[in-house]
């Protein structure tokens, strides 16, 4: 689970089955503990939505705050970068209006 | 959370503060469900552990099934690449004595 701020989103698209699909970026910063020490951490993460998660993302706008579920995978096959696959979406602020 | 194979350790390191570091890589791989789809996916992620979990991880070996705890940052100002601070390890296979 991790929270953040949309910082783009991509078109929504569809895959060639018809699968709605949108990638996004987001931004994190956080207060951790690590041996015993209290520090800032943020990190940038590209994310994916697909199906119902996708449409529901095409409404959203850069800079809302988000709380996502899901899980991490590689990029592709060539490419390790780590991509977080959405696989729950919920906007922090105000109530988002449906797909 | 995320469970895994250790791939590679580096040696223990110490801070200049002298706090005992370790870094890592782990290869995750699960079966996964998106959009009703059921897939198998898999990444590599770069790790750190400090602290008394540092020294922890310096007595394990490449090829240990892992699941860890902890929260991800960008590695430094400059790389926006991932790395996942460990603040939990638990070893999977058998009892890993303690430091």
């Amino acid at each position: 689970m991790l929270t953040g701020r949309l910082l783009e989103l991509s078109a929504l698209r569809y895959t060639p089955a018809g699968v709605p699909v949108l990638g996004f970026r987001i931004a994190h910063s956080s207060q951790q503990s690590e041996a015993d020490v209290e520090r800032a951490v943020g990190c940038e993460i590209s994310a994916v939505a697909l199906g119902p998660n996708a449409q529901l993302m095409a409404g959203a706008k850069p800079g809302e705050a988000v709380r996502l579920t899901g899980f991490l995978a590689a990029k592709s096959l060539k490419s390790r970068s780590l991509i977080l696959h959405v696989n729950e979406i919920e906007f922090l602020e105000g109530n988002q209006n449906g797909i």
